[in-house]
């Protein structure tokens, strides 16, 4: 089941940049672990901010709030969510 | 070149079936043809909504204004656009 | 699997009041159908407004997609979607 | 008497965490407590964020307003409220 | 039980004035009737617009609801509602 | 001469408790001393939130801001004032 | 006693050029006629709309709702209030 | 050139209260000076808010954002500008 | 003296084409013809929308005004204006 | 390929002067260095605010990306891209 995520990063000012780089360390290390395991399908920058679109591929909405709020960066994050489904248009077998 | 395209469909109450159905006819024989082109690379409902989240795939603004303005439904629809790119977590070689 | 669905109605004032009425009909038999397949878990009228606010119950996004497109006001509703999931706090068994 | 209550959770930056912890264990008890007097009818995480949707049963708006503003998370968070009552399509006894 | 609610008029350009000096009839005998009962309390116009803020004193949500959606200029109108109850600073014996 | 006034109150999350108790304090004798005069008509609070609803009755605009920039609370409120006058449909002698 | 008051036009599209120019001709006579009697101290275009920002000088809000809901073209308009008063810093003795 | 100038004051609640009245000082003498200069043709408070509306004559968009940049509350505000002109209807002779 | 005008059209549905067509063929020709003139100094569509960003290079805001409010697509846009002017970064001799 | 770019500074107020002085040095010199390698095509100051107009010229959303997170201010503005392409009015020849 697919789900657009749209997250956009605010880190306080004040943090200090090794926090800072010890999180996003982090962040990055379980992005790509859950790409390995096929549940974070796509992962883009928007371009000119610092934010991404996701589409997450997750077997009910426990689990999308599982995977999320385990976010290292998840306190200091924006996130709006839509819920995806086949479109009767689409023609590629893993838009579902 | 990526871009995510929001499309909301919005008939007008007072447009007879048939044009409505006509219409609508010729926007998924479009979008399949560009699909197939490989120009319009994800096409999603959004459930509980008449409206899309896309990706397309193009070579400039240029022709990503060509492909959206020739949509059947264009006058009908409020359309938003954000340019992607490769993300630097992304691990998937087609998230350019 | 749980969502809230906000349903605010917005019928043209030029609809025929025997049209509106049919419309209606359909759509009270549609939402009790859909409450007594156990579907749509919860129906409430928001006080000084013509909405609701509804807890369906769905096997996925794609249900959603088909229950909601399906109610007969469907093209006259502003219709705002959130996935739900146990909250940790909660002791209610059915608040899944 | 029903009311939609939806609470979106901001916790300062700099707040230490056992502070934080120790207010969540506080709001967790007075949550429950609520919810075992039936005053609290429904409680749900909305997924991908550190949010709830909840139906509160209340004898008037006096009572809404003194269980709300004494959770231990009040100061922190944004809550929105909606008064609820019966709507006439509606087949379920207690959505009241 | 009080509400704060606040009423907009968007008439139809095109609606014949004399429909709708019909209907404003019927909303100001309604709106008497509901003060002469006591459960429309206050009902002041805002300068420099077509709109009102009223004060009702109702038994619950349903009886709002009921109320409301009973003015003949229901169909016409945007509504904001919010639940009123004393304040701890008050002095007013009526400001319930 | 009324104003709907509505005030929300954002208290900084740093600052002491004994500040805040001391400002609230001075805050309550300012209006109860103000609702006295009969300058601040109604004072009731949102339910399920830190804000109020009042009517103020003031010579003019001048005493309108004269009254509110000396709220012990004003440097920490979000405040939304709206000029009221005779409603035609009011019955009721004091909603002036 | 001042308010800024900003006026935006929105004729509707099918209105016959004959009436529209009626309308406007007595807006014109009637703002004219208010700026004459010094209630309507200053009248600005916005430049690049159809809108206007304007100052009343009136002796109290009714007195503001009856000349605004007297506007020929009061009802194609949105139409914001602010009341003004003297700011401490002006050395302008008709800002008042 | 007139120019509609709206600017809303939000100074930090940890700026000592010494620096915050040494600013209004700047602010005040500033503010009086380019009214001298004709300049800043009228500077009004909002009723109820730290907030003031203006009407700037400058000779052209340059000007306009030396003065504004150089106010010494221009940090500390949220600042709406209004390009105006001329309006066909007015008869006051210094509308320009 | 330079402003940002963003302009978007929201052509009426029932606009019969043959008028539309009249409509856009003048709006061509006279934003060409302001182009020639130097008035109109950038013209660039928005990609994915029936959008522009422009430039417009006047006298002074009257000069603004005059040129937006005849062009003949003026009724049927929602047009934004930002006045501009030389940036202490640019090295650009015409971004005055 | 062009992008307008309109980017909004907000420094924290409790940034030290000398650090805020050295950002906006760096930036002004990295500004000028895309402005020569001409892929800073347009750079105005919004009057009356710390807000520019920007039109980027870039290969590609990649290239768009490096440029903007690599501005010295990134971390402290809010940035808003839309992406531009040639009008079919334009006579310019280098509004591409």
């Amino acid at each position: 089941m697919l789900f657009k995520v749209e997250m956009k990063v605010n880190l306080p000012h004040d943090m200090p940049a090794e926090v800072a780089a010890e999180i996003k360390a982090r962040e990055k290390a379980y992005a790509q672990e859950l790409q390995t395991q096929g549940k974070w399908r796509h992962l883009w920058r928007v371009a000119g901010s610092y934010a991404n679109v996701s589409i997450f591929d997750v077997a009910d909405n426990a689990e999308l709030q599982d995977l999320i709020s385990n976010l290292p960066l998840f306190p200091y994050m924006d996130i709006q969510v839509a819920p995806l489904c086949r479109h009767p248009s689409s023609i590629h077998q893993d838009d579902r």
